[in-house]
């Protein structure tokens, strides 16, 4: 059973650079405390073929998960789930119940449902509407094969709400595992000579990752440690992290390193 | 002649959410305002597979441009290099002008050369190494067909020192537009009713996009609209982005909007 996500973030404002992809990052935040394995984000502009092609490319590659951004409102350049119903091969229609809600919110503000608006209710066939308590697109969730796939809007605001009122589902999709971590900086060893230490505590631990974040120079070396783990249990992925760091404080006093733990707040990422 | 850019971010930090892709939007930045066009940013994992895949997959779209970032180091997660070589098909080699390189930098810091430090100087047959004045893993400059690929290190101070030192070579490659850009902030107009003038704009001004971004409530509309356009010389791209501006903030006055023009560090992106 794969547990691999893949997240596809729509709009030609990341690609030129305005706007950082935050949305990516939070969500890739998200899945990996839930336990699944985040493969691969795609960054793509507002065009019909190009969107197309990634959630196409995302599904050929079988993920329990594909998310997508961006792309759900009621402008011209918004194509998101037009370009999924393409992707799915399915008519891109319009959704009854999105339809309600979208028309209830414009009746409130005194405004007709002009086609701009009624696009936002359009969906693949067989989509399940997700209510946007924010704004004003609703989310979109269909399944495909073995792979759900959820679009949401990319202000990040809207995105975060149905994101969450979403998750409780995905305990009951999500993997057995569980994810654990600890920071360690350690000052007065370049990485290159850190690497051959974690290779040996990754080999000597069942279960664990160490990458390594270099935030000085090979100099002034400082390094920051992110030791990870994903077991069946809190527990067990605590006490795994907890092995790794005694055998690499061990062998990093014997390189006569500077080492303390850290918050992820204290490191500049 | 295809001005397409594509990036490749490596690095399951990205992945998880621990560190937000500045790189890719830093250099989006760069590569827009000297009028390339990103097409595609892929976010990937330290993984042989996933990164020679994803290489793979830029260059049968046949971009211009391909520029990597991440996993450049001395670690046994850094395995852009190797993977770029298997992409490329090409074989994995210590290039000896490398080599030099970073040998004189652990010589100055009385290191050895171990193997985790000469895996810095080895790059797929036919590199070119581009110097890094503030890490130690050189950059990789390398051509395959009509795309140029840069691979360069995740450290954003590192990536951003070598690639300014390129910046002057893309000048030759790259095309012969300018951009230009300007940034209204409309209030009391919400999107789906933005949405036709947009529209209208955009077809009778010649090569003019406008993205509108939300920043507000339906109810409370607050709508930055982003207009750009890309022409041969600076003076017509300005041109366009006038003429479009007047025609928008005539169009928003006949809907009661009230508009003004902003600077992109007013706006919350």
């Amino acid at each position: 059973m794969s547990y691999d996500v893949e997240i596809i973030s729509v709009g030609n404002e990341l690609l030129i650079g305005r706007t950082v992809n935050t949305n990516a990052a939070w969500l890739g935040r998200k899945l990996t405390v839930r336990g699944f394995n985040v493969k691969r984000v795609t960054m793509i502009g507002d065009n019909m073929e190009d969107i197309s092609s990634a959630i196409k490319e995302a599904l050929a590659r079988k993920p329990r998960l594909i998310i997508i951004t961006g792309g759900l409102g009621p402008t011209f350049d918004d194509m998101t789930s037009e370009a999924l119903a393409r992707a799915l091969g399915r008519r891109w229609v319009i959704n009854e119940e999105a339809l309600k809600e979208v028309s209830e919110k414009y009746k409130k503000l005194n405004l007709n449902l002009t086609n701009h608006r009624v696009k936002m209710a359009k969906m693949p066939e067989g989509s399940k509407p997700l209510r946007n308590p924010v704004g004003t697109a609703p989310g979109i969730l269909v399944e495909e094969g073995g792979t759900t796939i959820l679009a949401l809007p990319g202000v990040p605001s809207e995105m975060k709400a149905i994101f969450e009122n979403f998750e409780k589902q995905l305990e009951t999709i999500g993997p057995p595992y569980k994810f654990s971590e600890e920071y360690l900086m350690v000052e007065g060893v370049p990485e290159s000579s850190l690497a051959p230490v974690l290779e040996d505590v990754m080999k000597s631990v069942e279960k664990i990752y160490i990458k390594s974040h270099p935030r000085g120079k090979e100099g002034l070396p400082r390094i920051v440690l992110h030791i990870q783990s994903f077991d069946k249990t809190l527990e067990e992925a605590n006490m795994r992290v907890k092995e790794a760091e005694a055998k690499l404080k061990e062998s990093l006093s014997r390189l006569n390193a500077k080492v303390k733990q850290v918050s992820p707040e204290e490191v500049e990422w």
